[in-house]
């Protein structure tokens, strides 16, 4: 299988590099092929998601993502900014479906602001819904009657849209615990009175499945309070972007978390839940966990080989356990090491 | 002064007489008129703001509101809902500007989810925008060209919407430590493009206020990880809804806090962060603190008295310090007895 490799900015090239290295171990017959993606491609072609590296993504197998993002680039138009390259990959593949799974690594309990007792018992997915909502509707600025600069975004989902992303969040719930929640601001919002009317009528499709509604704005607040109530949740984009990251850091370790971005035929982008960190980037101290996660996950979803994807992550949770820690995680490994942990697990 | 004492649902009534009560103690003068409000006022005059609520409401210097929201009203249209009464009457009154205060009260550490040292650090205020957004953009359904239903809401603000609820940021930070964070989603959003084009012209205002800027996924995060960095954020109607409920969370006591929604002028709409709680309505169990904590920023905000919010406040935090407890934080007060253990403080 073709692996196109995205390393992009920041830590990312670090982090994907191990990735790598273990897939590499485990002798899958990938064929891996690079292309400059985000801050790095605008530095070498003049835009974030130079067509060359659209093509390779489009025929590739599956993509490892390391990170977008460069404070040296937040002068550019929005068009141009690193973290446009991720927004194109995602629309132009239609990646639609966001899987971002998060729960505390044993012996990570330090690293959460939650109490021990509380964050032990986080272990949800968050189902993202990727290519449409207030990201992708039109967008713009205009000049008022009375003379005054306007700024619009138009949030909006079709039921098609909303139909099979809620479908990846019964599926995903059938593959757990088979309760799925659906967050939304349907007491407000026209889109979320859609979306949770089509969550419904797909509902009838998974009678072996409990579902549930409850407003983001409470979600939030119960993300805080007892975030072990979750197991698989179910939202719009702009909404999984906020309550996700939460969630991430609830579990403690946003250097621990992958995520996958899926297109209808299982094809996707993997990429760590964590950003480019520019203030640690070329010192060897990213933690790989999330994108050796990551590359899990690409062999779960896109390459049909779910017992590597356990044995990695049974290696990584090992290598925790064991007391292996990078800077994140409060302890001196540097990023290669910290890969050698995982390794050793094997 | 006239006060509009709107009770609404479910533990309004309950929470907002021990307010009264407490108002009435400090012999201020203050004369209190009543109106349905919410799924009560459906149910007497079938609307959630009827006409005569609406014009008392205009009438009154500040209103004292309760709660509303009741699931038996569920099956409604939106626009008969009772939280419609809420969003009416900021619209309605132009209160634009809702200040959410959130700390942790000393005593109340078990409340909240977080370890005791970090929940202890919470101070912040969040200024939320509160009548413009996606909110209150056009709202509705329509056919696409392919026959599908599709969903819209806009997200608006012009310019004139920004700066009055930045300056209201600036302001508020200037009666604390001088430090301002205005949340947004630049990256993704061109309303947010221009909210922080606007925030950054409003700044040549305040050079004694140092301004910052921070997306919205990342301040959720930054919510749980160490709220104690935050002073006071600013942020729109959307993101504020979000961010202030996941705030109250944090600080362990959604029981405890109270919040302002203000005009131009100063007059504002007073009400505990809760809701109207139908499964403990009529019990007497319910925490009166967040309504007490909303009269006190009534006086305050809206009627020019701050010495006696200050010493209402004060009161509270005596009442939690010395042992007072109703259901929700663990204790077996009555209402009643909670507002008392806070009348023996006054
Ligand atoms: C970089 C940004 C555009 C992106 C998003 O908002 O989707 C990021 O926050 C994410 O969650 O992957
Ligand atoms: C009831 C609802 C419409 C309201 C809002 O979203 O503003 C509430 O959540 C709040 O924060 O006051």
């Amino acid at each position: 299988a073709l692996i196109a490799l995205l390393a992009g900015d920041g830590i990312g090239p670090e982090v994907t590099a191990e990735a790598r290295r273990v897939l590499e171990v485990l002798d899958l017959g990938l064929t891996f092929e690079e292309a400059p993606v985000g801050g790095a491609a605008y530095r070498a072609a003049g835009h974030p998601l130079p067509p060359e590296t659209l093509d390779l993504a489009r025929r590739a197998d599956a993509i490892l993502f390391g990170a977008v993002g460069d404070p040296a680039f937040d002068m550019l138009e929005r068009a141009f900014r690193p973290e446009q390259a991720i927004l194109g990959l995602r629309k132009e593949l239609g990646l639609f479906a966001n899987l971002r799974p998060a729960r505390l690594f044993a012996g990570l309990e330090d690293a959460s602001a939650l109490k021990p007792e509380i964050a032990r018992r986080i272990d949800l997915v968050i189902v993202r819904e990727l290519t449409g909502d207030v990201y992708f509707g039109e967008k713009g600025r205009r000049t008022t009657t009375e003379g005054l600069r306007e700024g619009n975004d138009l949030m909006r989902y079709d039921e098609n849209e909303v139909a099979r992303i809620a479908r990846v969040g019964f599926e995903t719930a059938r593959t757990r615990r088979s309760i799925l929640l659906s967050v939304d601001k349907a007491n407000v919002l026209e889109t979320s009175q859609l979306w949770r009317d089509v969550v419904v009528e797909v509902s009838a499709g998974y009678p072996d499945v409990t579902l549930s509604h409850m407003y983001v704005d409470n979600a939030a607040m119960q993300m805080v309070r007892d975030p072990g109530q979750f197991d698989v949740i179910v939202t719009g984009n702009l909404f999984g972007d906020i309550l996700s990251d939460q969630a991430s850091m609830c579990a403690g370790s946003i250097g621990m978390l992958p995520s996958a971005a899926l297109d209808s035929a299982g094809k996707g982008l993997f990429e760590p839940i964590h950003g480019s960190a520019p203030d640690i980037a070329g010192q060897g101290k990213a933690n790989p966990c999330a994108a050796i996660l990551s590359a899990a996950m690409m062999l779960r979803h896109s390459l049909a080989m779910p017992e590597r994807a356990d044995r990695i992550e049974a290696a990584v949770a090992a290598a925790i356990a064991g007391g292996a820690r990078t800077g994140d995680l409060g302890g001196t490994l540097s990023t290669t090491a910290m890969a050698d942990a995982v390794l050793a697990g094997l």
